[in-house]
C-alpha cells in the first residue's frame, strides 16, 4: 500500500527531513532498494551503504542523518520504526472468510462466520474458532480447543488437549500444541505412563515457530503468557510457565515445570532443566544449559570457546585433568611456603 | 470413572488408612484438589501442601502419613501408584471403530474391522493395521507398513519404509518413522546419495513424542526395543539400536549405527556420535555429548557450569589457554626443584 | 534390477576380479549377504567379516582384495562405488503421473502433465510444479512457489513464501520451507513483529531431512546452493546462505544471516550464531557452537570431554574457578622470582 513520506512519518512517529510528497510503496535493504522503496539503517555495520543507496527514503537515527543523501525519517528506534513501516506498506491480506468443502468439522464445533478454514482441516467436537481466525490447510483442532480472534494457524498445525489459544496468535507450520508430556513412573525397571490430563493456555499476541512443540500439563496447565515469541523447533515440556514478553530462539528445550520469568531472552540452543525458576529480565546466551534457578536479572552463559580441533583436543585432555592441575598448584604453594 | 478408596487401594496395591467408602472420581495436585479428588505426594518439596489439602484422599509413602489430615493410600512408590490410579480414574476412551470416508486406503491394505482411521489419512498398498489401532487425522502409512494391535498414531504421523510398529505403541503428532538416513559418499567434492534400503522395527509399548524422527536403516534395520520411551523432537539416525526400557528425553540426537543399551536414560539435549556402544543402565546428564563407547553402568556428564556472562567470558579465555597454564605450572615445578 | 558383475564393473568403473557372468540383484551387509547379493567393505572395522561372507561379490579397495574369498569389484572409493551399485540394483520407481482427485489445486497453478500429486495436497495460486515432480500426500505448496523437475516432496511437506526449489531436490516428511523468520523489534519491553518479506532459493540436487525448517528471508532471500545435503531436524534461520556441496548433520541450528561456505561439514548438534561468515572447506565437530567468523579452511571444535558424573562435578567446580587458579599460578611465579 503506497504512502507519502509525510503520511508515513506521522504513522510511525518519525521526523521527516525531505520532500513529504514522495511516495514509497515497499521496503528493501539499503543495497537493494530502488525508486519508490524505503530503506532503513539499524545496524552500524551497514552505514557505509547509505552513500550509494538508491532508496527513495531511509529510516534512521539522528546520528546517521548526515551520512544519508536521500530523504530521511528520523526516529530513536529505527528498527522498530522500520517494522511498523513495513507492516503499513505490506499489510497482510485479511483471509477471505469461509470453510473449504473438504474440511471435516464436527457438528458441535463453533466456527465464527468471519473465520476461514482451509482444505483438509479437522475440527473436533466442542471446539470454538473465533472471529477472523485463519486455520491453514491440514490443521487438526482437537476437542474443546478454543482459538481466539484473529489468530492464524499457517498450515499443518495440531492443537489438542482442550488448549486455549489467545487472540492474534500466530502458529507456524508443523507446530504441535497439547501433545502428552513425558511423564513416566519407574516400576521394576519398566516405565509406566503417567496420564497427562492438564491443558495448555496461550495468551494473546504469541508467535510460535515452525515445528515447535508445547506439551499439555500433567495435571495443571502449561502456560505461555501474552506477547511471548518462540522461534522454530523449540520444545516446551509439560507444566512449563513462560512469562509475558519473553523471547525464545530456535532449538531451545525447556524441561518440565520450569518457570521462566517475563522479559527474558533465551538464545538459540539453550537448555533449561526441570523444576527451576528463572527471574524476570534474565538473558541466557546460546547453547548454555541452565541447571539451577536464577534469582536476579542479568546475563548468564555456559560452554567452551571454539578452537581449532587439534588445539581443542589438547585442551580437552587438560579439562579432564583440572583436578590434577589444581593439586599441583596447591603442592607448589605448600613448597613455596616451606622454602 | 469413580471408585471407592477401598476398590482403589486393591487395584493399586496400596494400604488404605481411612474410610473405604469414600468415592473419588478424578486426580489433582494437592494444592488444586477438592472434594472427590485424589492427590499424591511423590516429591518431598510439596510435603507442606499436605496440611491444607482439600483432597478426599492422598497417595503417599509411609513416612509422610503423619503429615496428612485426610484418608491415605500408603505405598512404597507413590508416583507409580498415582500413575495407576490416574489411569483407572481417567481411562482412555476406546476409539470408535470405523474409517472416515475421506481416507485414501489402497485396496490391498488390510485394516482390521476394529481399527479406526480418521480423516485425510493415506494408507498405501500392502499395509496392515491391527485390531483396535487408531490412526489419527492426516497420517500417512506407507507401503507394507504394519501397525500392531491397540497402537495409536495421534495425528499427522508418517510411517514409511515397510516399518513394523509393535502393539500398544503411541506416536505423537508430527512423528516421522522411516525417513531416509543421512547416507552420502563423497566423490570429487560432491555428495552422492547412498540409497537407504533398510527398515525400522519398533517393539511393543513404545512411546515417541511430537515431531521426533526415526530414520530407516541403510541396509539392516533401525531397531527400537520394547518399552522404550522417547520424548519430543528426538532424532534417531539410521541403524541405531535402542535397548528395551530405555528413556530418552527431548531434543536428543543419536547418530548413525550407535547402539544404546537397555534401561538407560538420556537426559534432554544429549548427543551421541555414530558407531559407538553404550552399555545397559547408563545414564547421561543433560546436553552432554557421548563421543565414545561406554562399557559399564553409571552416570556420565559433559559441559561447563552456568556463570554470569561477564565472568564466563574471563573463564572462556582461560579455557582456551589451559595448555599455557599447564606449562607455567610445569615450569614452576622445575624451578622449585632447582631451588 | 539384476546385473552381471561384468556389467556392474563397467557401470561403477571398478575392476572385476572373478566370474563376470555372476548375477547380483541386491545389496546387503557383508554379514547378512547371501547368494545373488553384493556386499561392500568401506570401513576397516568390518574387514574380518570378509572371511565368512556369503555375498556373491564384494566391492572393496585393492588393499583388501587378499582377504576376500569371493569375486571382487576393486575401486579406489568403495563407498562411492557401493552407492552407485546400490542405486543401479535398486532404482527408484518413477512416480506414476497424475493428480489424486482429493488434491486442492488452484486453477492458476501449473502442474506439469508428467508430475504426480498425491492425496490431500494443496497447491495455491500461481505455483508451478515441474516435469516428473512428485508431491507426496498432505503437502502444502504456497502461492507462486516453483518446484523444479524431478524433485520429490515425500509427504506432509510445506513450501511457502514464493520459494523456488531446484531440480532433483528431495524434501523429507515434515519439512517446512519459507516459514517466517524470527524478526522482532523491541518497543517499550514488548516485541513488535518485523514483517518477513523475503523468499527462499534452493538449488539443484539438495536434500533436506525430516522435520527440518528453512525460514524465508526478512527482505533478501535465504539461499541454499546446489548439492547441499541437510539431515533431520535442522533449523536454518532467515537470510542464511549455505554454499554448494556443504553437508549439515542432524539437529544443527544456524542463526539469521550466517553465511556458510562451500564444501563445509557441520556435525550433529552444531550451533552457528548470526551474522558471521564461515569460509569454504571448514569442518565443525559435533555440538560445537560457532561464535565468530572462520576465515580459513580447517576443523574447529568446542565442548568438554565426557566424564563420570562424580568426577565431572569436581571438574565443573574448577572450571568456574579457573580465574582463581590462574591468579594462584601468577602469585607463585612472582614469589618464585623473589626467592
Amino acid at each position: 500500500m503506497p504512502l507519502t513520506l509525510a503520511e508515513l512519518a506521522g504513522r510511525i512517529n518519525a521526523e521527516l527531513r525531505g520532500d513529504g510528497d514522495i511516495v514509497v510503496s515497499s521496503v528493501a535493504t539499503l543495497q537493494q532498494a530502488g525508486a519508490g522503496q524505503l530503506g532503513f539503517l539499524a545496524n552500524p555495520k551497514y552505514r557505509r551503504q547509505l552513500a550509494t543507496t538508491r532508496a527513495s527514503a531511509v529510516i534512521l537515527a539522528e546520528k546517521d542523518v548526515r551520512f544519508c543523501p536521500v530523504p530521511v525519517l528520523v526516529t530513536d528506534n529505527p528498527y522498530a520504526g522500520y517494522a511498523l513501516a513495513a507492516a503499513l506498506l505490506h499489510p497482510r491480506r485479511s483471509p477471505k472468510a469461509g470453510i473449504h468443502p473438504s474440511a471435516a468439522i464436527n457438528a458441535s464445533a463453533q466456527v465464527d462466520k468471519s473465520a476461514r478454514v482451509d482444505a483438509f482441516c479437522v475440527i473436533r467436537a466442542g471446539a470454538r474458532i473465533g472471529p477472523r481466525v485463519h486455520i491453514g490447510p491440514g490443521s487438526v483442532i482437537g476437542e474443546k480447543v478454543t482459538v481466539g480472534a484473529e489468530s492464524r494457524l499457517v498450515a499443518r498445525v495440531t492443537v489438542l488437549a482442550h488448549a486455549r489459544i489467545g487472540e492474534r496468535v500466530l502458529l507456524h507450520p508443523g507446530v504441535v500444541i497439547g501433545s502428552d508430556g513425558f511423564g513416566m513412573a519407574e516400576v521394576d525397571g519398566q516405565w509406566r505412563k503417567v496420564p497427562q490430563l492438564g491443558s495448555v493456555r496461550i495468551g494473546d499476541d504469541v508467535e510460535i515457530g515452525a515445528n515447535s512443540t508445547v506439551d499439555r500439563g500433567a495435571l495443571d496447565d502449561t502456560v505461555i503468557e501474552n506477547g511471548v515469541k518462540i522461534d522454530n523447533q523449540v520444545q516446551i515440556a509439560h507444566n512449563v510457565f513462560i512469562g509475558a514478553h519473553t523471547a525464545i530462539a530456535g532449538c531451545v528445550g525447556i524441561s518440565g515445570s520450569a518457570r521462566i520469568g517475563r522479559h527474558c531472552t533465551l538464545a538459540g540452543g539453550v537448555g533449561v532443566v526441570g523444576h527451576i525458576e528463572i527471574a524476570d529480565h534474565v538473558h541466557i546466551t546460546g547453547m548454555s544449559m541452565v541447571t539451577r534457578s536464577i534469582h536476579r536479572p542479568g546475563s548468564w552463559s555456559a560452554g567452551t570457546p571454539l578452537m581449532e580441533t587439534s588445539r581443542w583436543r589438547r585442551s580437552a585432555v587438560l579439562m579432564k585433568q583440572l583436578d590434577k592441575l589444581a593439586r599441583r598448584v596447591a603442592e607448589l604453594e605448600k613448597n613455596m611456603e616451606n622454602k
